[in-house]
């Protein structure tokens, strides 16, 4: 089988390996049909952190060709998205709906999903079943569930996290697939007023045909005085931070009013804290958010919202690949010719 | 009439000084009936904090003398609790419920509950009716009733802004007041499990009888093997942090399962987060708190509760002064004689 290969930052290759097959009772083998690049596999891909060579990607939709034997949810033949999270779905903290913090998931998590054949662990408390076969889909529905193994929940995990509730005006911190998907989070929890903080003018577009209600420019001081100013002084009810730097962590830390939420998804990178933590005590802010929480977000509420059409994350997608181009696929996110890269695989 | 006086720290009197009178029409002049003494007081009369001499003290209860000419809530004669929050109750960040974060309340804020007489600000927004007057009411239930101008709601604001839930496991660091008070609230609020950090002989009998389940005398590092062991390895749903310090706060860090919560409202001091915020994020850990929101806590459910009998937070005051002992009261508490000062000034 085939399968994206990391040769080096800046360097993707396809390569033949062995098919993966089942090595505990508890996987499945999953022929992939979608798969796609995530904004963090950039990290690497640009050499800003250090992964070895190897298969890689962690997003994806596919068919079961095979069970393990303790396999009870699933069968041969069942069409599901395959999250990047792992849970066993029987532990205390799958149970509480943190599954990306699954105890027992700590081997076979390193990807592979950019390729033909993938072996899922923890398939019974992982994967989630679609309804019917890919054939049964449009091209657009199968790019929506494609979102579902990843940024579609992450960006929703941050609206989750931070209690987002009718009514609320919200600001989203980042213009990419995980914050335009935090958007449709955001709207889809009832916020009254979505604020996408966008330079780029088609981010800007799908921001407002997600549900964004105001699209700012600004970054920094600006972008801080400007939020306050549409906000009377007071602040937003809640920030979502999708981005995890150092200026758009602080931005959010600033502009949301007292008693107020943030809720990040943004990988953390070289955040000083301290000047900022005392400061959300004295302003009751509650900090949420971490690594989403994918089957369980999914099985909740997304599938179903995807299902019945009443958001449309696959849009995100602005470019398509097959898995022979895969090169062209990671240059068109990191020059942001594409929003992100959609991988058609398997039929 | 006379009120406590802050000389310099280790050294309080009491002084005769003019009646305050209505400054602004929207000010209540308030007899006070029972006032106390606050581990925060401490700060400053230990020396540790710096604060300028004068009148001083947060927490009463009383009956009001006179209202402002805009006053409408109020009138000559209610018996009121006088929180150490001063909201407006009209702005959006009080009607979010977080008065003490309210932009309209930045004068007259800096004590002298801890006397005869008192001038309250924003009385509409503020303060909270207790129904009759004080002759209708047992010693133990006055005391309870001055526990709701700040201990008490504190201490439900841990749990609240950590969103204790039914059936939830929870730690409470600190065995002070209001960490007392913490337990009375995670009990309120359906805790299964309720674990007091304590060394203290009597506030360990205390926690026990306000809810805790189990006592714990460990601290630091011994105090996280001992939680971790007791909960599978897995970590509590929630902990409170009535403490403030840098051990106490890493600790709370440390001993919560990921997806759950912290909720502080001790004040923070010299507490270094860097290594522990990027870990709230990997444990998908949320922190909340900060200053009590007292008017909103009180009318939603905590003056009900002690007016039924079902909480008793007086049993803090564990020693009473005139106000004439104000010096003892403070020592009492500086050496720990006592876990909370109460003061018997008016009628």
């Amino acid at each position: 089988m085939k399968a994206a290969y990391f040769v080096k930052p800046g360097k993707m290759e396809v390569r033949e390996f062995e098919s993966p097959t089942i090595e505990k009772t508890t996987d499945a083998i999953i022929r992939i049909v979608r798969a796609c690049v995530c904004g963090s596999d950039l990290w690497w891909y640009r050499g800003i952190s250090a992964r070895p060579s190897g298969v890689v990607g962690h997003e994806a939709i596919g068919v079961i060709e095979e069970v393990g034997a303790e396999v009870k949810n699933f069968k041969t033949g069942d069409f599901v998205i395959v999250p990047f999270t792992h849970g066993c779905g029987t532990c205390k903290v799958c149970l509480a709906g943190f599954e990306a913090n699954c105890p027992n998931a700590t081997e076979g998590v390193n990807g592979g999903y950019q390729g033909e054949i993938y072996r899922a662990i923890n398939a019974d408390g992982a994967l989630v079943k679609i309804p019917g076969q890919p054939s049964d889909y449009t091209d657009e529905q199968l790019d929506s569930l494609t979102t579902l193994a990843d940024v579609m929940p992450t960006g929703y995990h941050a609206a989750f996290s931070a209690n987002v509730k009718e009514g609320d005006i919200v600001v989203v911190f980042g213009d990419g697939a995980v914050g335009l998907c935090a958007i449709i989070a955001a709207k889809l929890r009832g916020a009254s007023q979505i604020i996408a903080m966008s330079r780029h003018e088609k981010n800007a577009t799908l921001a407002r045909e997600f549900g964004a209600t105001a699209v700012l420019a600004e970054r920094g001081k600006e972008a801080i005085e400007k939020l306050l100013e549409l906000t009377g002084g007071v602040g937003v009810d809640v920030a979502l931070e999708c981005v995890g730097t150092k200026e758009s962590i602080e931005s959010a830390f600033q502009v949301v009013r007292a008693g107020g939420h943030i809720g990040r998804v943004g990988v953390p990178h070289d955040v000083v804290y301290n000047e900022w933590i005392d400061s959300l005590f004295w302003k009751n802010i509650t900090l949420g958010g971490g690594v989403a929480s994918v089957t369980t977000h999914d099985k909740a509420l997304l599938l179903d919202k995807v299902l019945d059409g009443s958001i449309n994350p696959g849009k995100v997608f602005t470019a398509e690949f097959s898995l022979d181009e895969i090169q062209a696929a990671y240059e068109a996110m990191d020059k942001r010719t594409a929003i992100k890269s959609l991988l058609k695989i398997g039929g």
